[in-house]
């Protein structure tokens, strides 16, 4: 239910901005911007600026196309990290989760969407050819396709695939299995048999360290 | 579970800054903070400047304490309200709450919060003296109490009907009572007891027009 009377304009103008946020109803946003008008200027300006700056400055890696301060993004600039190895996600909230696992140290190349007909998204439309470009250039050894297990990830990765076969790069994809924590009784059936398919050694298991 | 790494400084402060807010975390953040990533960059400055300008910009009515954009908010400024009533409320959302049910023309009186010794919010902290002042003005002839119905709620309703008892003033408050929708069986003992008590005549209860 929208409010008939907004006591002023830039309240109005606050709450409708909020509103239009994902997820964030009407009620949610009035609770928000009472929160800030509470705050002091300063909290509230460097919010607003932090907004602003966001979208106007942001840049995207010209190598992996994850979100940057730079031409470079800290991943591609770092002499540390395999560049032998690329890890092919949908978008930079991929990266961030697998970076967050500390178990991985090549670089990454970000899809910026993945293939779905329904949306009208097609391999153009994502970041395939400049992935090709860098397979083509012989300097991986290694691609690893990181994308959703639905049906759209499972597309792309075979598209991807594909495309890639007639150069000399090794693929690999995500181990789908039980979730660490899931029951088994109430795991599905496929994802149950892929596990049993892909059962790894139990030396091999302990072996990998827990994420720091 | 916070990550790590942040591909850019920016995005960082971008999703630090909505994290603070409540009832928003860091994966709510990050999700709005990507929305605003593929929002165009006028929209996103609207938003950023909105948040600005709120703070600076905004007043608080010089009689009902409302927000406002002026030093009078619309409802004190409107000749066309009853200036002889006088609806008390913690806050401007309880405000807009009753400006919606469009059953209430009178002037509005905003506390600014409710005695609440747990808080260390004492009659000094909220805004009874400037209440106490209009009503002693003799323009007012009743003043509807319309506070929360919760213990802090009754205990500023009965300071300020203490207060201004030794003013000419009716002083009246929200019936409480059964909600509208509610199934009796699961009303608790004490509203449905008030309710009975309070009983009102049928043919009153049907005159009250829906709210628009």
């Amino acid at each position: 239910m929208l409010p008939h009377h907004y006591p002023s304009k830039l309240l109005e103008q606050a709450i409708n901005a909020f509103a239009r946020l994902p997820g964030i109803g009407y009620k949610t946003a009035l609770r928000l911007v009472l929160y800030l008008l509470r705050q002091d200027k300063e909290t509230n300006e460097e919010f607003g600026n932090a907004i602003i700056r966001l979208r106007q400055e942001i840049k995207y890696c010209r190598i992996c196309h994850n979100i940057s301060d730079h031409d470079l993004c800290p991943v591609c600039a770092d002499p540390l990290r395999d560049h032998s190895q690329l890890c092919v996600v949908e978008n930079i909230r991929d990266v961030m989760a697998i970076e967050n696992t500390g178990q991985y140290k090549g670089l990454y190349h970000v899809l910026g969407g993945i293939i779905s007909p329904m949306d009208g998204i097609g391999p153009n439309d994502i970041n395939i050819q400049s992935l090709e470009k860098k397979v083509a250039n012989n300097t991986i050894q290694e691609v690893i396709l990181a994308l959703s297990p639905t049906l759209e990830g499972d597309t792309t990765n075979y598209y991807i695939f594909k495309r890639l076969s007639r150069y000399a790069v090794n693929m690999s994809i995500l181990a789908r299995g039980v979730s660490i924590g899931d029951e088994l009784e109430y795991t599905d059936e496929i994802t149950l048999a892929r596990s049993l398919i892909n059962r790894v050694s139990y030396e091999q298991s302990i072996s990998v360290r827990q994420p720091g």
